[in-house]
């Protein structure tokens, strides 16, 4: 399916600071002059596959159909390390196998996987550093010229998936999380999206909460020996510089303060635990 | 009117650490595949509004006439707060009503405002923390399509404004003014136009000068204990290093460092007091 | 010739903190809504004239054939200094004549270069200190549009041209070179390319080595009182947090650590000394 202006989205950890990320863009427009290149983020932390894979799989579904993400954290560029190429229904991810797929594996269903090693796609001369500008790139466009990932190299079934935090429901109702991600205003993205809150309020009632709103005085949470009492809606039912705890832009619970910095007040890290209790007296 | 690639500008205090203003981009070239979307910038102050109005109002102009610009510094979303789309003679804006298009209804002429309540427009579901992708995102891209401000809601005559700050003329001349920017070069933007100095100029001596050339030895400028004896035309008519006052590229008296930067020099922030006197001995 | 979609690529000291760089393509659009601008790189450090040279020469040639290059780190705006455009076969510079095409001159071929002098290309009001958005901006458009570069002012013969480091080779085949560039990754690069070191390899044996594959393990390197052994073919071949000299994606020899900084573990900065021996016995 060739589209009048494809899209291509463009994830890495290579920064702003360098021409890297304007390197890739020349050569994917070298090949395919139509496309549309979008960045999504080049800011990924160096070498933080699950960082990336976290805000790929929270931004992927928002772009047009057919659009090309490209995600370039690949700290073994030059090495044996596979190039993938997969294909969901509206989508197709190209990346190294290193697992920075692995979210969208999980949450959305893969038709095709194929190994990249077609290297009438690549440039003429490849180097060891920088596969971004050399392979991704150029295969990219093509891609977003419509030609097909069996073209790019033989199917896979399986690729490389790394662990994935989730959180653990104890016996006794309390939920033990994790830190998986800290924005630019501080805001603290935790693992617990509310199917998982769901399930602690039918372990601990014995039935579920058909919505969310229902539940959101019913639980207690607890970071950096600090106690948020109930889930708020939005930022602004805090005062300002006071913790809200609120289901985020992507789903999941995160730690927020009004017009302030989470991350500051509180001083945690990506990894550091959070807990959810259901309150004891109501 | 349609255009064959409109532009959609985009101004809002995400930076570009996290995957948000990719994922706007993605949420407007669903709608709107055809779009020209341009960063305006994403480094304003968190719930700066008056540092992203400097920037918009210094910018809007110099886009195609039918840019829609998205101004989204909005430390109130998921508030009762409202979301306004103004449109003057070449543009139209789209932004919380905050305050953020103060300068804009001050220096522009509103055509057409409206409350944007539509939420035909918006993505089917809006979360309470992201409202660029769920909102802004997509009506900026149907306001691209060439559909009318009146059609996402109701028209309204009046927008919040936030206090602009304005140089204090005292009678004895002296000219009282504060700083309201700062640029990456720490170049020192203050809210003295030329016209505010003519006024000086008028009060002192009787009669306008017609050019700004003609005036620019009449006056010295004190910031930080330091005294500027003149207005140069640009950079290099001081030496490295020293400080310059000149007017800046958005028409306002600046003080900056030939090769160096004002504000590392003088210490200064935001806000600090600017003197402007003219000359007693000439 | 006109391009469907032109690519005008843009690199500047401007950084992202502010609107300069949006405002920029603002004009370019204004003037031709056809091109796509794409961001080079607009982290140059100001001033750096040497540093955005390196990135220019690094990049353009991964750019589509026709693409404008505008090159705005300008510490001498509202000076006598002239503004250049230089066509070569593919490519067309626009930039101060302040030694920023040194590397493109010394590198390729200039067919025409001309003064930039021609206000009717300009914006109507030229500020003194951003002619990014006054003359580069509105210049570039209109090359995109296919204005001949002879339109814009005069033929010139010479540019001004800034000292490049070169690397000096003694007669004891001892390579004394240095850093020129070190990038996000703390990457350091050196202005040592294949070509310099085949030459101490033939000063050494008397002949020339016809890759460098084969001469990989006959030179050690020294920097910052450390020694690398061999020079390697991609990061992998050393363990994590290990130094590895390799010839990097601009085809320069690098310093990089395995999954690290070495610019953080060798706390090398630019200029700092670099020496390449041949090994003794072998």
């Amino acid at each position: 399916m060739i589209k009048p202006h494809p899209v291509v989205a463009l994830l890495t950890d290579f920064g702003l600071q360098d021409g890297y990320v304007g390197i890739m863009k020349g050569a994917i427009l070298k090949i395919n002059p139509s496309v549309q290149i979008v960045d999504l983020c080049h800011s990924a932390e160096p070498y933080d596959i699950f960082g990336a894979a976290y805000i790929l799989s929270s931004a992927y579904r928002y772009f047009p159909s057919g659009t090309v993400h490209v995600a370039v954290v690949d700290p073994g560029v030059g090495s044996s390390r596979r190039i993938i190429c997969l294909k969901t229904k509206d989508y197709i991810f190209l990346a190294p196998d290193n697992g920075i797929l692995s979210l969208i594996a999980a949450h959305d269903n893969p038709e095709v996987i194929t190994e990249v090693t077609n290297n009438e796609y690549f440039l003429p001369e490849i180097s060891n550093t920088f596969h971004g500008r050399d392979i991704f790139a150029p295969v990219a466009a093509h891609l977003a010229n419509g030609i097909s990932a069996l073209e790019f190299g033989k199917k896979i079934s399986r690729i490389r998936e790394i662990e994935i935090p989730v959180p653990v429901l104890s016996s006794n109702s309390v939920l033990t999380a994790e830190v998986i991600y800290i924005d630019r205003f501080g805001n603290i993205v935790t693992n617990i999206d509310s199917s998982v809150l769901e399930k602690i309020k039918f372990t601990a009632n014995g039935k579920y909460a058909d919505k969310i709103n229902t539940i959101r005085g019913r639980f207690s949470i607890v970071i950096a020996n600090r106690k948020i009492e109930r889930i708020s809606k939005s930022y602004s039912e805090v005062k300002n510089g006071e913790l809200a705890a609120l289901f985020g832009s992507s789903g999941y619970l995160e730690i927020a303060a009004n017009k302030d910095s989470a991350k500051e007040l509180l001083n945690v890290r990506k990894g550091d635990k959070i807990v959810v209790c259901t309150k004891k007296n109501r």
